[in-house]
């Protein structure tokens, strides 16, 4: 499919993608460009045959296809270096959770000739780095190819094949819609979660109670969204204007509980909480989660 | 153990407790009184040779343990019923989330020659109804007892042993300590969940798109705890008053969250993330959650 692609960051997503090329051939070489010894290190024991690069360089300049898997705030800087080195029939792309911001960035500083198509797999943890990487981990989840309105559309079919070919479900959307709805699904319960987990904090402060040992009544299903990685989760919060809109409306909602729960309003109370059971029933229809009840967990 | 216990609705909780007294053979005879003949067609099932009453009569005179597994709303009229029936070496003692309220109600109405010392099970999941129970379910789970002034002490190591026998760890706690804890670990957690559902449900309405096919990036988790059941939950919300405060803890929390986005306030967010952390690698030492990433989930 691709004679030479390079994998710019190598921790979750990228190591995911490194396996997945490799396991289904779709390159006949693969390069890696990453910071980290110790993340090179862990990589090494793939066995994915990848060649490891130090630089943006001459080596670089005849890739097919780039895919940048670093935290956002590093994009800048890559572009600037990519600018110089590859041939106008390179397809880049990128795996950034957040897409008005990739797309105004890249408008504004990549070279003209270039053709950058922004991905987005629906797919990751709460844990991070290379040694949690999987071959499969794009296997029937979503994939959000970014349509733009001047663009290549040899080039989208190329990109939204190479996601099928590792197993995912592609799906089109313009960067707007991108951002609202992934501010809902994604961007604000973690927030949320995050914020779960500092009340939980503060409040073992004030009481000077050991909470945390008492978990299992649900707050420790918070605390693994609340695990995920800051530098990620920083540049997500920063560059969805939506999760600001997404704050107000959740606070509305939560105002509003209060207010059920202060009066004892009994029958709008119950029926909030059964209207929700329903979401969970479509989640597991639309084979969004696993059907087992408490997740499977034992 | 006992010769005689009365289950009063036998749920997903009372159907766990019936299953492991019948298993660790705990009891001669178990009654088992519950009004749903959906739930007595499941509960035959699990072929535990407990006996199904209908009312709380002469049947039950003599029975040494009851255990009250109802919806915390049906607590009032039960207890009206035996205060007429039962002997004063009998112990009661009831599951409820909330506490300050049971006490309060108990020590109001509850026949002063019966001895009612109340437990809470941290144990428990999004489905209901009896064929979901599990005689391990209790399995290395908390189980506080409620202590107060003026207890039995026979009475107390009795219920302990009791629940130590099923499986539980049992810890002492007074009703105020109690409905704070779990104001935080539990109940403020559900009522978030329940809120964000709402949030996802109202977006879904304003954007016009159907966002929840897309819940996989973290929404999904929410759903889960969002599912619970909806008379327990509106009894555990309109009688444990430290929700409210717990609620105003998070707001607090949501605002100063919402100030450090819109301020780019990079130190102070990542600090924010970067501190959540401590308390997932926290949890899953003390063995309040599976360890494995993404609960274990494929």
């Amino acid at each position: 499919m691709f004679k030479k692609v390079l994998i710019i960051g190598c921790g979750l997503i990228g190591s995911s993608i490194l396996r997945a090329i490799h396991s289904k051939k779709l390159s006949k070489k693969i390069l890696v460009l990453e910071k980290s010894k110790n993340n090179i290190t862990k990589i090494k024991k793939i066995k994915s045959n990848c060649k490891f690069i130090k630089n943006i360089d001459s080596e670089v300049s005849d890739v097919d296809l780039v895919i940048l898997c670093t935290p956002m705030s590093e994009y800048k800087k890559i572009i600037e270096k990519l600018n110089k080195i590859l041939k106008a029939n390179c397809l880049i792309t990128d795996v950034g959770s957040t897409k008005q911001n990739i797309i105004k960035l890249k408008n504004k500083i990549l070279n003209k000739k270039l053709n950058w198509i922004s991905s987005h797999p629906i797919a990751g943890s709460e844990v991070s780095g290379p040694e949690y990487g999987n071959k499969n981990l794009f296997l029937n989840k979503w994939c959000v190819i970014i349509k733009e309105k001047k663009q290549n559309s040899k080039k989208i079919n190329l990109l939204n094949k190479f996601w099928r070919k590792i197993g995912s479900k592609v799906v089109l959307m313009n960067p707007v819609n991108h951002d609202k709805i992934f501010s809902i699904t994604s961007h604000l319960p973690h927030l949320i979660a995050y914020n779960l987990i500092k009340t939980a904090q503060d409040s073992q402060k004030i009481q000077r109670k050991n909470l945390i040992q008492y978990s299992a009544g649900g707050l420790r299903d918070f605390s693994r969204i609340a695990a995920s990685n800051e530098i990620m989760w920083r540049d997500i919060f920063f560059n969805n204007d939506d999760i600001i809109k997404a704050i107000n409306l959740f606070t509305k909602n939560l105002n509003s509980f209060k207010k059920i729960i202060q009066n004892k309003n009994n029958k709008k109370l119950l029926s909030r909480l059964a209207n929700s059971k329903k979401v969970r029933t479509q989640i597991v229809q639309l084979k969004q989660d696993v059907s087992k009840p408490d997740f499977g967990r034992e």
